[in-house]
């Protein structure tokens, strides 16, 4: 589709959503029943039990699709506005996904604390926050404090959307190769927000060495040039050696998973690895390494963020069913224990995996309502 | 209907709204259109042009609805969750009654200062501010502020949205009167949000002279008893006598205005107001004197508040046709001309006034369409 298409397309209705009645006020009786005088009798009755309102109000169901703009996969930082687009074209496929109800929300690039303030004031009126596109590190800094203050569940999805769909690759792809998934040595490239929050998940799974490369070479638990979400990371993993470069970091690894910029990964880095080795390049549009580049150096299990190859590693086959199933359950926080049980349940919906096919498509009949059912199911085990 | 019925029509679908998709993703190229990578090219436009925004995301398009639940009409502050009933239906009546998207918030009863930093941090979201049901003063010091810090419009209904109608009511009622307008000696009981601003316009339309009644009585110049916003009012008077109980305050005046409670005016005191005295007993749902008691009295000239009368001063001839006018066109303020031009218009409906009915009804054709059309016809004399 052309640009000037596209544009027009999004302009037609001012955006891809609407607000919809669930039902029409044509007369004084209808006025009745779905304003005054008939809401005063649900007013007080949440006055008196605040929790009905999730029954008898729409924030009951109602996801805050919230934004900063500071940090768009592949566009970097473009503002609150900028953002709008992204959070309203995934709050579409809330809807149309899942039937979830999302909101496309922005909010302007103030301190950590004063976005936890303005979305804490504003909590009654949701059943949910999903955050999008908010910069390393505020993020968790934002997500660690807003999770304390309210009591519905808040969902990062460059954090913890990436983590779990990256964990239920690794599940499989672990498979194809024949390796236990706990026994694995990974390096993570690109050690940003959805690099930590894979890396917690990694690590809460049973996976215990992890190395660590961003921008500035390997990450040394005493590194002064990262920030202490990311020298903690390497506290944590089983190998503490201070690399001194990529090469170093990746030789005899078993998984490359870059979540970084395009073609920072080399055929012969590749070839440095470990037998069989697991590449997930997920940086997007163009990954950390070309799949022919990786192919021909010997690499068979690949996944990227790109529809244009096999094993799309895409948060889609998270959210839509995660809030889903969030919406029917009392779970107010997202936690890695919710994480890897959803995290299995899509590895399992490719029960035999292949060097071809180890990711489910986002569009596979079963993803939502598999993750849903896994919520619910995780929900009932609490 | 019955309690139980309404219960189970609003927890049908948890509320009376919905997120509704313009368009339907099924497969990748639908969701390369409505999201990545079609958004970009949205996003990297606004990122240029911030204000392309409203062209291109639902933001241009939808009011935010907000309430605290601090005043909520004849229940009183049932808390932020409490008001949500009533921003959802107020929602659900733009939608129905003038198409416009309103969603339903509710924030905490923090310091109006505060409310202001919540609700500018989030304004890139939105076209426009309704606010509903906030306590007076906090009310008064939100709205200034707010509409000093942010760049779309910023509306209190039970501020403006009454004095509108209450000031299109009295264009009429004046007329069935015989009476000048400007010459109308008022009296206003009950000076809330909805006092102080039906106040400010009358001023604002030439009516000079006002007194003012609340609960601690008369209000004067110099009272200890009541707030700035109310004491100002009185040095805006051309009559700054001061009466010592509501008997002194109707007597001789055109004009009863309450906003207040049920069967505070009595009979006695209407008899002492000026020839062919003009009620507004707007207490809801049972007026500040009963209309059969105030006929019996003399009155011919009566309007309330509730649809079980004639002539029902409703909020609700006001608010859908405004946004529906301000959300096609440039004007970021609710200011005192724009206020008087649609007051004229919705009088205008009423061609020629009899005591019988001197105020359209709220479901009247036209109403929507002429209060939105004065709208743009304002923003087009600017």
């Amino acid at each position: 589709m052309e640009d000037e298409e596209l544009l027009s397309l999004h302009a037609k209705h001012r955006g891809v959503l609407a607000i919809s009645p669930e039902f029409a006020v044509h007369n004084k009786k209808e006025l009745g029943e779905a304003y005054t005088p008939g809401v005063a009798v649900i007013s007080k009755l949440i006055e008196r039990y605040p929790e009905l309102k999730d029954k008898y109000t729409m924030s009951g169901k109602l996801v805050a699709l919230v934004t900063d703009g500071s940090a768009v996969l592949g566009l970097g930082n473009i503002g609150p506005a900028g953002g709008l687009p992204i959070v309203e074209g995934k709050a579409l496929l809330y809807k149309d996904l899942s039937g979830v109800n999302a909101i496309p929300l922005t909010v302007e690039q103030v301190s950590p604390d004063e976005v936890v303030t303005t979305l804490k004031n504003m909590q009654e009126s949701f059943a949910g926050f999903h955050l999008e596109d908010i910069a390393a590190p505020r993020c968790f800094e934002i997500e660690e404090k807003l999770a304390k203050e309210v009591n519905i569940p808040v969902y990062h999805d460059d954090q913890e959307g990436t983590a779990i769909v990256v964990l239920a690759g690794l599940i499989n792809a672990a498979k194809v190769a024949g390796k236990q998934l706990t026994d694995l040595k990974v390096v993570i490239n690109g050690v940003g927000a959805s690099g930590v929050a894979t890396a917690r998940l990694l690590f809460a799974a049973g996976i215990k060495n992890i190395t660590f490369v961003d921008i500035n070479g390997p990450v040394h638990a005493d590194s002064k040039e990262y920030n202490h979400y990311q020298t903690d990371l390497v506290k944590q993993s089983s190998d503490q050696t201070a690399y001194a470069n990529l090469d170093e970091a990746v030789s005899g690894r078993d998984v490359f998973i870059g979540l970084s910029d395009a073609d920072v990964l080399s055929a012969d880095q590749v070839k440095m690895m470990a037998d069989n080795p697991i590449i997930f390049a997920l940086a997007n549009p163009k990954p950390e390494i070309d799949p022919q580049v990786a192919h021909a150096a010997g690499v068979k299990i690949m996944a990227t963020g790109s529809s244009q190859y096999p094993n799309q590693v895409n948060n889609i086959l998270v959210f839509p069913g995660l809030y889903k199933g969030l919406l029917a359950t009392d779970l107010n926080k997202v936690d890695f224990g919710l994480e890897t049980a959803i995290a299995k349940e899509i590895a399992s919906l490719v029960p035999e995996p292949t060097t071809a096919r180890f990711v489910p498509g986002v569009f596979d009949e079963g993803v939502v309502d598999t993750v849903a059912q896994a919520v619910k199911d995780y929900a009932a085990s609490k």
